[in-house]
Parts: C-alpha cells; sequence; structure tokens
C-alpha cells in the first residue's frame, strides 16, 4: 500500500479539501430523532443496548453523509468507549465501514506506554487489518522517543501514520508543553527537536511525513512556528468551526499546494455533526439536509 | 463508598501485602495449555475468536489464583484492545469479576485528553458502574492540569482513585520529563509542584491520597524524592520482580505504616502471570501451583 502521507494528499487533493470529519458521539448531544422513545431528554444509561443502538445509527447515518464528498474521518474513540465494549464494537465496525466507503480513518485514540504495551496499542489501532482499523492514530509523547517507536514500527509495516500531540489549544496546554527551559526554549520546541529525525525519515512523495503532529496552535504564530520546526510533518488541525477557528487559523500552519493550502487536515466536529438545524429534526430527511449543509459550508469556507 | 485511599490501605493491610497484581496477557506469552490446539506455536490471529477465548480462560484462571491472597490487580488495557472488541469485553467482564471477589482494580489505560473527551474517558473507566469498571485509572497529565479535572471530579464523584503518570522508568522517560527548567529543575518537578494541591485536596483518613502518582523511578532516591515532592500521594509502583527491582527499590518511595512499609502498591506482573515453570506446565493443576508459588514468592520477598 501507498505510504499514509502520500494516501492523504492524493485523498484531500481528489476531494478538492483537506477536511477532516470528527465523529465524536457526544451522549448528551445525540438528537432527539435517534433517541430512543422512552429518553427524549438526555437521560440515556450510556451501556444499555438501545443507548449503543441510538449512536450506531446515529454515526453510520454521518458516515453515509461523509461519503464521497470527505476524504478523512477522525472517530474519537473516548466517546465510544463511554458506551463500554459495546461501543468498541460500533467504533470497529464504522472505521471498517468507512475505509471501505473509501475514506481515511484517522484513529483518534491518543495512546501512549512504554515497551511491549506500547506495541499492543500500536497493533490494536494501526493498520487496515487492525482490531480498530485505521490509516493513523493520534499519540502522546510524553513517555519519550522510545515509546514511540512501537508506533512507528508498526505504522511504517501497515503504510500508516501518526499524529503526535505536540502543542494542543487548551487553556491549561502551557502547564506542561510550554514550560522554559534552560535554553529559553519552551518544551514543546525540544519535543519538535526530538521528532525531527522522526519525521524526515518517513517523508514521502509530495514532501510531506507520515509522522504528523496535533497541533492545536492557539494562535496562527504558532503553527507557521511549528512548521518552520517540522517542515514536512502533516498537521492535524482541531478546532475549526463549532469550537473556534475560520480560514485564516485553520491555514497557519500549511503551505501554498498545486490546489491550495496543504500540509495536513483540519478537524471540524460539532460544527458538521451537531449543526443546530439538525438538532430539533423531526424526521431523517430534514436532519440530512441539514448535516449535508453543514459540510457544504465547511468545504465552501476552507476554500475561502 | 469509602474513598478510593482509604480502601486501598485498608485492603493492602488486610491482605497483609501492599502487592498488585499486572494481568498483561501478552499474545506471544500465552502458555501453550491456553492455546487453541492447533496453534501451539504462538502464531494467533489477535482478532479470531479461539484466540479471545484463549485470552479469557487465561486471564480468568489467573484471577482465580489471586483471590483472597492480592488486594490490587492491574489490568493493562493495551493487551486486551490487542483482540479488538472482544477483548474490551473480556477486560469488563474481568474487572467486574473481580470487584465482586472483592479485590480492587487499577485499570492502566494511560488516557488523556481535553474538555469533553477526557470527561467521556473518566466515565469510561471509572468506578463500579462505569462501561469498564475499576477503582482507579492510571492518566497522562501531558495536556495540562485542566484536563485532569474532568477525571478528578469523576474519581471524587464515584470514589474512585486516579495515578497520574510523573516519572516513568524506561530509557527514554527523560526525553520530556527530564529537560531542565530555566529554574534548573527537571520538567517532573514542575509537574509534582502543580499536582501537589490536586493531591492534597483528596486526602483520606490515614493521610493519603486518592490522586496518587506512578512513580516508576529508575533508582531508589528518585523515589524518596518523589516522597518528599508529594508527601500523602499514593504511588503505584511498577516494575517488580521480573522487570527489575527488589524490595528495596519497590519500598524506595513508601513510608513506615503500622503493619510495614506503606504509601501505595508494588506492582507485579510477568513474575506473576508468567513464572517459567508455568510456561511449560501439560496440565491445569501444575500450572495452577506454579502459580500460587510465583504469587507467594513475591508477597513474601515483599514482606522481607
Amino acid at each position: 500500500m501507498t505510504a499514509f502521507a502520500d494516501r492523504l494528499i492524493e485523498a484531500t487533493r481528489g476531494r478538492g479539501t483537506p477536511l477532516c470529519a470528527g465523529i465524536d458521539p457526544h451522549l448528551n448531544l445525540i438528537p432527539k430523532l435517534f433517541r430512543p422513545k422512552n429518553l427524549q431528554d438526555g437521560d440515556m444509561s450510556p451501556t444499555a443496548p438501545e443507548t449503543a443502538e441510538a449512536i450506531r445509527d446515529f454515526s453510520h447515518e454521518l458516515l453515509a453523509r461523509f461519503r464521497g464528498k470527505i476524504p478523512v474521518i477522525k472517530p474519537q474513540s473516548a466517546m465510544f468507549e463511554r458506551l463500554g465494549p459495546q461501543g468498541m464494537m460500533i467504533m470497529a465496525d464504522l472505521c471498517q465501514e468507512a475505509i471501505a466507503d473509501n475514506m481515511m480513518v484517522i484513529m483518534d485514540a491518543k495512546r501512549g506506554d512504554i515497551g511491549s504495551t506500547s506495541t499492543a496499542y500500536a497493533h490494536a489501532m494501526l493498520g487496515h487489518d487492525a482490531g480498530f482499523p485505521s490509516d493513523a492514530l493520534t499519540v502522546n509523547p510524553f513517555l519519550g522517543m522510545d515509546t514511540l517507536q512501537p508506533f512507528i514500527d508498526a505504522a511504517e509495516a501497515t503504510s500508516s501514520g501518526l499524529f503526535v500531540l505536540v502543542r494542543t489549544s487548551n487553556p491549561g496546554s502551557a502547564d506542561i508543553q510550554g514550560i522554559t527551559a534552560k535554553d529559553g526554549r519552551p518544551v514543546f520546541h525540544h519535543l519538535a527537536d526530538l521528532l525531527r529525525p522522526l519525521v524526515e525519515a518517513a517523508e514521502g512523495q509530495y514532501g510531506f511525513s507520515s509522522i504528523g503532529i496535533v497541533a492545536g496552535a492557539t494562535y496562527p504564530e504558532e503553527a507557521a512556528e511549528l512548521r518552520r520546526l517540522l517542515p514536512s510533518a502533516l498537521f492535524l488541525v482541531p478546532g475549526f468551526g463549532a469550537q473556534g477557528g475560520g480560514r485564516e487559523d485553520a491555514f497557519a500552519g500549511f503551505v501554498d499546494g498545486p490546489e491550495g493550502p496543504e500540509g495536513g487536515v483540519v478537524n471540524a466536529s460539532r460544527g458538521i455533526s451537531f449543526p443546530h438545524d439538525a438538532q430539533d429534526a423531526d424526521n431523517l430527511s430534514t436532519w440530512r439536509q441539514a448535516i449535508d449543509r453543514a459540510i457544504d459550508d465547511a468545504i465552501s469556507t476552507l476554500r475561502g
């Protein structure tokens, strides 16, 4: 199989958008249309079979809207784990279906551990044949570069990718990532330095690497700085749409490509999955039209 | 329910040992006794139903050996995730059974994310009613203190505990944890400072806090230093037995309790689950005796 970075660039060029659609089925945001009849008020038990059915229906309906339009989806593992083992089954099925439908899957599970435990996580979640099939996985580097190696090995063996957490956009992200080292540079710069050789070793034919980063830059200048630190890393940019930033912020770390800004994917979750006019829809056709509009809006906003 | 820290101290005093038994069913270490008949050579497909059956049998047999002797078990989530959704079902059942059998469960899943995603992980894995039931969860603090808050809230609401990764014992742990800040102290000291108020706010009647740390100190002096930094934190000490340290190393961060060293749990995984003489056992009774000996050895080594 072609390397992840090359497949991602081809997929985003092919669909004409770097939009990544997050699938984060928050229990308390599932529209009433999908809720069990007797639980219209948000009081669903997470581990009840009827809750699983609601989440399954909702997620698969979303996937059907994305088909043919969106190059990459990003399931949020936590939202499925919340449902217990039945949620994990829904997530595995969803990933399989997305891949069969010619979408790429970034598994957002932020895994990280040491030694053979990292290997087990990597094999669980990387590659089309994994129990939880994906094209790429988000990973946490806090335990050190040696703990990333099993993920890198598994990614290489399965032509998959990784997105390493480097800089997140939450209020407390500076607590550790932003500690100033004795050379005056923040921890996340040091992390970028440590990642550079790994990123460079996985560059593909379009100049981008299959080892990317989660670049949740709070300010556009930070994204540009991350791009300077890691020129070939694919960026997974969270927070487009409902969570905050617009087009300019989303592309702050991208570079000019033949068909527009290039260099990763821009994720939108709530703005696409839970637009206001979909939440109150009383029939499937109205809900579908609302989701379709939200997708088209996101794509056209990114086109500028 | 009584606070986690108090329950843990009572459980370790009650059993007369702070030994925690890791349940890490490495696919390639499962003894031949439990392997499907046609797969004696370690070549099991991780997602095949017969593999799940082997792991289920092995894990439940282990649990039966621990019953009445060991106060706390620590399932390693990665090893179950490796089997896909069927593995998650085995893990959920195992945790439920351990709790019913009067053992405490530390879910070793090293989760961490931002905002509502952290909340979903916390609700998925904390408390006896969670989809993956536990008494405590290991968490990764790299994204910042605000991302720990949903875990702390859920732990408090369910009388559960947390073990925050502060210092791991792998070769690359210094990459980020050991970066020297401009004040001359390493990142993990700064992290301990940030954790201190959270730890102190969750202290129980025995002087220990339900917010603990994973203290994989490489040298005994480091463990003693972590104890100075966080006097009331419960320590989850990995690496006892097969992975390295002996009694003195294991207790380097503990304090004198009424019945011996106190201050957390000491985890042993491979030394208890995969002792040499159990690996080649050709009947269940031989295997059980080997595991029983390994458990008794670990307990008596810790007693000194």
